[in-house]
Parts: structure tokens; C-alpha cells; sequence
């Protein structure tokens, strides 16, 4: 086996040896065969993944990234295809639906048994980013009125389709949610004992419209397995399962992680993509933030007699104007955290501003008072004096514009990882240059 | 209720309202009311706290933010936190108490009943960010000799004090794990059935002192309720839930995102820190960084003929540092996620800079297209042709330093997201300057 493991997946495909292909994913986890697969180029993928037995290419196929599954899909036969397709469940099902063009969508739904094609179909009617979109129809409801007994079997009768049977949201007569328990209260409890007593009463839930990453958050934050999902009615229509809020705080963390370092998300595994999707994932912001640096040209242009008379302003300009795009990222990037994370709200803006202001000149402050020395040494005391001053400047200027922005884009709707310390690095070069300039000429009298 | 909700928690503790206060807390989730409390001022806490119901007062804590628990146990009575500390399970319990003063930690595991302090001890015996830290040893487990009915009534008996009974690692007589079912299978299968048959005998598991990140990470792409723990001799001494794995993948994710703004992670609520220590957060990255920045000054100061030769120099140094860190942050945002997914090791480093160095040549090749005719036009055909030529090689430098330097962070043992934004600008601004000036020395003869 040692000697296995010293080659790659990719070594045994291009040797074609199909044996040890073979033996290798023999020996891998699930999770570890998914994760080499998302490593090999597109086209390498089929082979090894045929090689798999039908329930364990199953499960792997699951823990495939979508983007992923989609691709693989299209090195199949079509009778793979559809059994694996069938195999899904229905919010996988829906999610690797959006994945592919219409046509094969609707050519592989057309396939599925009537009830399985219905569900997905459901699913794919409610809005993009929506709990519909992500929760399973398929629920183990339990009525108040069974005893424990009796629940107990209803769950061995309907269970095996449920998605989970751990968490069970319990119902009135017209499907209405009115409670929940684990099945480990049910087994543990009497036979005799009512569901209506044993449930939950005080029960999460989320309009089949709300929002997927809250609902995950609110699975994550009350540490639920399932949370049920009602329509406006209070009629249950689903749960959504703890393992899929995972996959959407992942996506929306690696969303927001691209953002926050000016790009946009790859939606797929990083070694998957091409040279010219990495590119164009960061083009975009790159012409935006490249747009918005001439404005450091026309300011520098402005003060360009300032800078003829005293060269050595010019010096000090990456200096100062890094140091405040690393206060203002630093600034934008807790406060957009704090944001995904729920801790602070729009509501919060002054108490938040003031604080960061605060932080901002503590930090400028001592920073002046570092360089002010040193400056004055090689320099002047002048060039010192501007230096600290513009330190203290900048700095506040940034931290108020790394927090605001933030705030103000979540306000507006749009991803508050948008103002990516990128974008706040950039609008704080323009800013503090003016400052800077404007400092330097009350000071040296130019 | 309306009029409550107008009225924020800490309006109401404002007023000395507690009635108000009371009627807030029981419209409120257990969530709500725990968000809530983290927004107030530390002194503030006790009160609304200690109205709750005694079994909503052990949610309500479980939910709050461990640092937060901590500030929350100062201001109650010693019998209450004596009664808290207790009711909480041997994981969260460990984790509390890292957070304490050594000696009322101490003075709070004497007052344990026996079995449970051994249980907190043993779990604060293993390393710091070790799977041993966080899981429960409180493990429902399963020997494999015993028919489904056994093994129902057997989780009937013992499942109480487990921390999860859903899923149930399976054992042979000296306690090593050699399978695992869920609860779910085991409510299903014919009452006859032995486990030995049932089970899963391709099992996940981690070793006790396996890194904490790791551990979550398999719970997260494996879709597992719970990882089996165990020793050196594949026995059974735990389990790892999946809700312990979204809390380590929430930090860790916070952490990720606060250094890559440069700044050092708060590792409590936003609102519930002071300026001084949001300051201490980051102040040291922004002196190294500062500190890095000097070279800038010195580069500068090593062309300075050039500049005070051609002023229109100075111009565009904003713009071309900006797009090379930039184009640079773009580069270690997206490597360092890729890390923090495994979809990318320290044995991908070729592969990975050449395709960094490849979206490098396109995107400056793209922004020096773009730039050369209206450069040109405001100023002449040699500042275009070096602030192109600039562009192509800063870009290219920035993705190659952007690529890099995660990977070999993390091949050196640290916090890949060290290598920062800011710390990349910063890398870049000083390189891309000396490359600049070379540049224009070579076309305008200088």
C-alpha cells in the first residue's frame, strides 16, 4: 500500500493502469476518492469514477461539488447518467439541475418516476437562494396525538424515505406546525407517553421564501439538525438539514472571502478551473479599483508644482497611502465579518463608526509619534511634522470609511464583502493624497 | 408586542423596567435572547440572565460565545454559576474553563461531582486544537454481538447521558472501534438483526490528538452527525458532533478573514469588545507593516534623480502599486481559501504559481492595453510605454508573490492567511517601485 500511496490517481490514469486504479479506490474513503476527483482534469474523471461500485459511486457522487458533478455527468452514458440522477436526492437533485443547460435538465427530469420528478420540480419553483430551494419535501411529521409507541412505528413505516428521522417536526391535523422532538426523546420516552406532551413547543422554523443563509445560520447559531420549513400558512413543506447549512456557510464564506480580497467566487474547486475563469472571476474589480486609482493620478497632477518644489514629498506617498488602505482593510474586514456573523446590524452604524474612529487615531496617533523621530532625522522637521500629522489623518479617515462602507452596501442590499479591502484601499489612496498634499502646503507654506 | 419590539433589551434594562424586561425574554428564541445578550455591555448581562427559567438559563448559555460566558459568570452568584458549570456537557466545559483565571477554574472543577471532573479533566489533559479538546466522551457505543432489539434497549439504558445517540459507533469486546450505524438504521432494521451485519464498516475516525480543523473539516465533507474518537489503539474514547464542527469552522473562518485584513482575530463579538483591544488586535501587523512599507521610502530615495528629473513620475507610482497589490491580494485570497478547503497542498506549488504567473501575464497584459493610449495621449509615448511595461511586470510579480507565499506559509507550519492582503501589497509596493524605476531608467534614459 505504501508504495501505492507515493502515486498519485493522476500517475495510475495516465499509465492506464486500471488494476491499481482499481486497488487505490479500494482503499480511499469516500471523501478522500471525491476530493482526488475534484483534482483531476475534467476529462480524467469518468474513468475511475466507472470503476466505482454502483452505491459507493453513488455517495461519491454526492460529496462532489455541483459544478463538479455537472462536468462529470458529460463523460457518462446516458443509462448512468439517469440512474445516478435518480439516485439523488431531491435538493441535490434541484441544486445539480441549475448546474446544466435547460435541455439536459429537462431530458434527465423527464426520466425520474412521477413522484421523484414532482418533488424536484417543487423545489426548483421556489426562488433562487431560497430555504425551498435547499430543504428536503421528504419529512418524517409526526401528528401531537400518536403516543410514543405509535410514533415509533409510524417512523419505521415512513421513514426510509425521510431525509432525516432524527429531527421530527410534529403537526396538527392540517399539517400545521406545532412542535418538535428528536427521536431520542421518542425512544427514550414511555410507550404510552403523547407526543403532544413530549414535543417541543418553543419549535424553529422558516418560511419556505427566507433566505438560505440565515436559515443556516439560525441551524448553526440553535445548533439544530433540522429545521422545519413552513409555508405562509404555518404548514410544514420541508426540513432543511444541518449538513446542507454547512454547504451554504461554506459558500457563502468562500463568497465572501473572494470579495473581501477583490474578486469574485470561482464556484468550483480551485484546481478545476482554467486559467482564463481565474481571470475573469478578477478582471472585473481589477478595471473598477484600476478605474478608481486615476483619480491618484489627477490628485497627484493637481499638486504636481508641490512636488516639483519639494521631490521628497513624493517619498512618503506609498508609505502613507499603504498605511491607510491597511487601517481601512483591517477596519472593513471586521466589520464585514462581524456582519456575516450577525454580531452587528445597520442599526449599529454610529456606535460602530465612533468605535472605529477611536481606534483609528489611537492607532494613527502612535504610529505619528513612531515616525516622528526618525523623520525629523533623515529629514526635516517639517517633512516630519507632515508625515505625523498626515499618519493621524489618514488612519481616521480610514477607519471611517472601512466601517461605514460596510454597513452602507449591506444597507443598500448588496454584499457588504464587496467593500474588500481592495476597494477601501483604493478610495482611501485618493483621499489621503489630498490630505497629504494639503498638509504639506499649510506646513511647508508652498 | 409590537411596542415591545420597538424597544430594543437594553432600552428596557435602561428603564429599570423588569417586567418589560421579562415579557422581552419570554417572546424571544433561545437564539434571540443569546444574540441579544451579547450586544449589551459586559455589566449589563446578569440581569436579564438571571430572570430567565432555570432550563431556558442553560440554553441560553450553551448558545453564547465562550468569552461571553465567561464575562456573564463574574456577574453572578456563586451558587448559580456552581449550578451552570454543572448543567453543561464535559466539552463545552473544558472549553469555558481555558477561558477562566486558572484559580476559579479550579475552584469550579472541585465543585463537580466526581465522574464529570474526571471526565472535564481528561478532556483539558489533551493538546490545545486537538479533536480531544472539543469532543463528547460521553459515547453511546454499541457492541457488535448484539441483535437490533439488544442494541435498541441498550440505547435506551446507557443513551441518556450521551451527547448524541443518532449516530453509534460500533465496538468489539476491547473497546476498538470496527463499524458504526446510525440510530436511523437501527429504528428500521428487523428487531433480529445482528449490528454486526448492520453496521458501516467503512468508518470515518480521527485520532484523538488530530488537529481540531481537520476533524470539522471531515464532518463537513463527509456529511457526518458525529466522528468517532479515537486512542493510539483504535479505541473507542469519543465522539466529535457536528455542531462542535460548525462552531471550530466558524473560527477558524473568522480567524482566516481577520488576518487576511491584517488584523488579528477579536475571538469574541464585535460589539463586545473594548476600542483598546480592537486597537491590540491590530496594532503589531500594521507596525510590521509599516515597517515593510520604510523600504518603499528607501527605493524612493534611491531614484530620487529620476524623479526630480521627470516629476510626471511620481504620478503614477499610487496607480501602479495599488493594481500590483491588488492584482497581488486577488492571488493570495484565492490560494489561501483553496488551502483552507483542501483543494489545494504544499505539493501543488508548481502547478499553482504557473497558473498564477499565466493570469498575471493576462490581466497586466490586458490593463497595459488598456492604459498605453491614454497615457499616452495626456502625457507621451515613453511615460506610456514604461507605465505598460510596469503594469505587465507588476501584475506578473504580484501573482507569483501572491500564489506563493500561502503555501509556503503553511508549508512552514503557519496561519496560511497570514500572508494577508496588506502583507502582500505591502511586499509588492517596494518590489514593483524598484521595477518601475528600472523600467523608466532603461526607456527614458535616464
Amino acid at each position: 500500500m505504501s508504495e501505492l500511496e507515493e502515486r498519485s490517481l493522476q500517475d495510475l490514469i495516465g499509465a492506464a493502469d486500471l488494476t491499481a486504479v482499481d486497488s487505490w479506490l479500494g482503499e480511499r474513503s469516500v471523501v478522500e476518492v471525491a476530493e482526488e476527483l475534484e483534482r483531476l482534469p475534467r476529462e480524467e474523471r469518468a474513468v475511475p469514477f466507472r470503476l466505482l461500485a454502483k452505491d459507493r459511486a453513488l455517495d461519491v457522487f454526492e460529496t462532489l461539488d455541483p459544478a463538479v458533478q455537472q462536468e462529470l455527468l458529460d463523460g457518462l452514458r446516458d443509462a448512468n447518467v439517469g440512474q445516478l440522477f435518480e439516485g439523488l436526492d431531491p435538493d441535490d437533485r434541484a441544486r445539480l439541475t441549475e448546474e446544466m443547460p435547460a435541455k439536459v435538465a429537462q431530458r434527465l427530469l423527464a426520466g425520474l418516476p412521477p413522484n421523484e420528478r414532482q418533488m424536484t420540480a417543487t423545489l426548483l419553483g421556489y426562488p433562487d437562494d431560497s430555504a425551498g430551494r435547499i430543504m428536503s419535501p421528504e419529512v418524517a411529521n409526526l401528528p401531537a396525538s400518536l403516543t410514543a409507541a405509535q410514533a415509533l412505528d409510524r417512523v419505521r413505516r415512513t421513514g426510509r424515505t425521510a431525509e432525516t428521522i432524527y429531527a421530527l417536526p410534529v403537526t396538527d391535523d392540517q399539517r400545521r406546525l406545532v412542535g418538535a422532538m428528536g427521536l431520542r426523546d421518542l425512544v427514550l420516552a414511555p410507550a404510552d407517553a403523547l407526543v403532544g406532551d413530549l414535543m417541543d413547543t418553543e419549535v424553529y422554523s422558516a418560511p419556505v421564501t427566507a433566505d438560505q443563509e440565515e436559515v443556516a445560520r439560525l441551524i448553526r447559531e440553535a445548533n439544530l439538525l433540522a429545521l422545519p420549513i413552513v409555508d405562509a400558512e404555518n404548514r410544514l413543506v420541508g426540513v432543511v438539514t444541518f449538513d446542507d447549512a454547512m454547504e451554504v456557510l461554506e459558500e457563502e464564506d468562500t463568497e465572501d472571502v473572494a470579495r473581501s480580497g477583490g474578486a469574485e467566487p470561482l464556484r468550483r474547486p480551485y484546481l478545476s478551473v482554467s486559467v482564463l475563469q481565474v481571470a475573469r472571476s478578477r478582471v472585473v474589480w481589477l478595471l473598477v479599483l484600476i478605474a478608481a486609482a486615476t483619480l491618484t493620478v489627477s490628485v497627484l497632477d493637481l499638486f504636481e508644482e508641490a512636488l516639483a518644489e519639494v521631490v521628497q514629498l513624493a517619498l512618503f506617498i506609498p508609505l502613507l497611502i499603504g498605511t491607510g488602505g491597511n487601517t481601512g482593510a483591517q477596519a472593513a474586514t471586521t466589520v464585514t465579518r462581524a456582519i456575516a456573523l450577525g454580531e452587528v446590524r445597520f442599526a449599529d452604524l454610529t456606535p460602530v463608526i465612533l468605535r472605529e474612529v477611536r481606534v483609528g487615531l489611537l492607532l494613527g496617533g502612535m504610529l505619528a509619534a513612531l515616525a516622528y523621530l526618525p523623520v525629523m532625522l533623515l529629514f526635516s522637521v517639517e517633512i516630519a511634522t507632515v508625515v505625523s500629522l498626515t499618519l493621524v489623518s489618514i488612519c481616521t479617515l480610514a477607519t471611517l470609511v472601512g466601517s461605514m462602507l460596510p454597513l452602507l452596501a449591506q444597507r443598500l442590499g448588496a454584499d457588504p464583502a464587496v467593500m474588500s479591502a481592495p476597494f477601501i484601499t483604493t478610495l482611501v489612496d485618493a483621499s489621503g493624497l489630498v490630505v497629504y498634499f494639503l498638509i504639506a502646503r499649510a506646513v511647508l507654506g508652498l
